[in-house]
């Protein structure tokens, strides 16, 4: 893999010379067209090699373009906001939005290697993390960011020459690393278990470029000529018709319709029977948040439903008990121009609950396989991909230690009708009720089919979904507080 | 000061419930106008004493109002990236954005009271704090954030009272404080201090309100007419002319130009000489940064000057011997939507550094002041309290740690032409010259003055500005570095 990295390429100072100016400004307008499109970002992942050049051609790459387009971050120890989320979190806070370009220097493939090099996690563990991280990758390429990952390499003997002369040089002794690489057994792991990743990383969606170190002139054109060429093949490509979808399932079931349908809708619960069981169920959530056990983790609950099937109603008897610095809702409404500009599930990594932290999501993540794909707001290719990345973005939070309980709200379309009349005729209540409310009314079985696919796909074993029959308030609200403290005490079993 | 607050007010069930629909409906509309004119901000400050219904009153606001354009945040421990800047940072990160509201349940006044109470800080540091804090409301009112002070009171009697029939309620043991409410002596330091701050920091602009707590119709429907008479007092206020501002002082002072065209611009630095310097200064910065008595601080570097003073090329000198992880070069642009939807200095709050890195800003805030201020961006009135709002940001800076060193480079009329012309005729660097450039240049004299006035107004003894002989780039890149330098060591040193 690194072969042809290590037999000393070099460029004459002449040729150098002769490309750069062309080279510099057509990066410049590739720069302008990537603001000017505002469809894609540029993620650059930097790796490789210590005295490889990895600092010096971020350096470069922010003298050669618009450094105002560029932002770079680096991730050596996290704080403790970090800590207390999932691992990808700190990436998806730093990530460039559509028309800019990130460097991350130290990245996801610097982590695991590092760790695999220390010994700190084992082969398994690293398997798990490459194929973490193309998942990640995947899923940012098919959201418009353009990523490049770069490995700057050197061979063991120029390396050694080269940290060598540094060695003295006040200049240049900022390149102590963490790792120590004047010992020639780090050097061995380091290229053994980075070639690892890179084979197994390397991918048509985001390939690995590896670049020879030794000489700068050679290493800064190589870096630049890829930059430029890959950002243009991309730019050109907006004509491009995107990859055919799998067949939408929806539309070859004849029976979806059961799965909502096959509710008990007509449950209910007596006044008194309802006040008492809401009140216990109420104190045992109070206890419960405030277990020890349960601190070291985060709880996220989220509730979708029909419009008025009573997902406000739910979770203000789910936080009656609660002190208001306990939780936090969290109110998902159309995105905003910033989220616009970001992968779609940007918005939603946000506001992932640290440790020790409960937020209560009204709506959430679901709506791309809800209303975005009953309303045409994204493609069949974006809804069907969602599933995927849902049940990933969801692992994350799983294993991160947070407990999921997601609730879906049903009631009947009688029962919608008498509710948005209430509504309609109620002053204060009437905000509630727009005409949005009554189009989606009529894709009813849309919305059915819809749901029955999100349930189908997304409802695993370390985040279930709870079908809640809502057509009754009293009963929907107690089974949402009884299923959310059972969720909360097998958590806190394990 | 809180007399009238503890005679017991409240109010029946039937005079509440017929008063309810109406004011819910109103305030809703409220809501939604200021959403529409997206004017303003709305910053409610929730305090009191325990048990007198703060966090009730916060979930009501939630049900009566429309959740999805109010956000509740709480400020209990800080994190370690809070703790790692200056202590407003925190407050500033969580601040709405114009046509929404943010409810802050704990705040600045809830820190310094509980400081105060438990013998944290004496008297004089909480008279200063009360100073900060009128000073951040202050501007924040200014621009455009509408602050409500809640402070929800209960007299002893009434507090020892509630407690204790809240004790042994299991839906309400949250109620437990870090500060022990049930010694009566808490209560009374409580009141002591809490009526201190309230009379020093009850401002016309932004005024105290005490809200008995005792009886929950009362003090619900008391909060909810507050806010919704403040509210709409404000949205309808916005054809009232601004208070006019003191004199522009630059058009008084016949003798403004003196302060640039006192400098000695032909000072050189020959080739040879300057190598030696630049990597002289270069390996004391590299070596100065990796510093431990500088670990525990910020460092913060700003860049202003003419355009093509060679900002670019003295930072790339500054950075040249860093690893890119050390630093991080914020690029000053036009201010994005979000940025224009918070208070001016917002975003630069985005970017301070905190302990232990180093922020280059090339440019800063400095451009309310100078290109705002001359191309008419902002009123007369905005860019002459800028100067005090600036000099109390720099403070909170240096209060909290970081050396802050302020450069203008400062070139003559005649070098400007040059290099405009030279950077017109190589492509790579034509992107930095564009027609807003030869327009500025038009405004040469008005730009002066508004220096001017900034080195003035701003070359404070904690953050001086440094202004640098910049016609030849050799002598100014030099001593750039070198200013940063001495900067740096002597903070070491103190």
């Amino acid at each position: 893999m690194f072969e042809s990295a290590e037999i000393g390429h070099a460029i004459d100072k002449a040729s150098y010379d002769a490309e750069l100016p062309a080279l510099r400004e057509a990066l410049l307008q590739a720069q302008y067209r990537l603001k000017e499109q505002a469809r894609l970002s540029v993620l650059i992942l930097i790796n490789g090699i210590e005295g490889a050049g990895k600092g010096e051609t971020i350096k470069l790459l922010n003298e050669w373009m618009d450094p105002r387009l560029i932002r770079v971050d680096h991730f050596d120890v996290p704080s403790d906001e970090e800590l207390a989320h999932p691992p990808a979190w700190r990436y998806w806070r730093r990530l460039p939005e559509k028309g800019r370009t990130g460097i991350f220097f130290g990245n996801w493939y610097s982590k695991m290697l590092e760790d695999r090099v220390h010994g700190r996690i084992g082969k398994s563990d690293l398997a798990l993390a490459i194929d973490r991280a193309q998942r990640l990758e995947q899923m940012l390429c098919k959201e418009g960011v353009l990523i490049f990952k770069l490995w700057f390499h050197l061979s063991k003997d120029r390396m050694l020459a080269r940290l060598d002369s540094l060695k003295d040089d006040p200049l240049h002794s900022w390149r102590i690393s963490p790792l120590d690489w004047q010992q020639s057994k780090t050097y061995d792991k380091f290229v053994r278990y980075g070639e690892l990743i890179l084979r197994r990383s390397s991918r048509d969606f985001a390939p690995w470029y590896v670049i020879e170190g030794s000489d700068e002139r050679y290493r800064s054109l190589t870096a630049g000529r890829l930059l430029l060429e890959g950002l243009n093949a991309a730019l050109d490509g907006v004509d491009q018709p995107p990859a055919q979808p799998h067949v939408a399932p929806a539309e070859l079931n004849i029976d979806r319709l059961s799965l909502l349908g096959s509710l008990d809708l007509e449950q209910r619960l007596g006044k008194t029977e309802y006040q008492r069981q809401l009140v216990e169920e109420q104190a045992r959530l109070s206890r419960l948040l405030r277990d020890r056990r349960l601190r070291k983790r985060g709880v996220l609950a989220l509730f979708e439903g029909h419009d008025a099937a009573g997902k406000g109603g739910a979770i203000r008897r789910v936080t009656a008990a609660l002190d208001p610095r306990l939780y936090r809702t969290v109110q998902v409404a159309a995105p905003t121009e910033d989220e616009l500009a970001q992968p779609w599930l940007w918005r939603f990594w946000r506001n992932v609950p640290g440790r020790g932290q409960f937020a209560i999501f009204d709506r959430s993540w679901y709506g791309r396989v809800l209303v975005e794909r009953v309303e045409g707001f994204c493609t069949p290719e974006q809804w069907l991909r969602a599933y995927t990345e849902i049940n990933d973005f969801e692992e994350q939070l799983v294993e991160a230690g947070v407990v999921v309980v997601k609730f879906w709200l049903s009631i009947d379309k009688q029962t919608q009708l008498e509710r948005f009349k209430e509504r309609e005729n109620t002053p204060h209540k009437r905000f509630k009720i727009t005409e949005e409310d009554w189009r989606n009314r009529e894709k009813w079985d849309e919305y059915g089919n819809a749901v029955a696919d999100m349930v189908d796909r997304t409802s695993t074993e370390i985040a279930p979904w709870t079908l809640v029959e809502a057509n009754d308030k009293r009963f929907a609200r107690v089974k949402v507080l009884r299923t959310l403290n059972e969720a909360l005490e097998a958590a806190i079993a394990k």
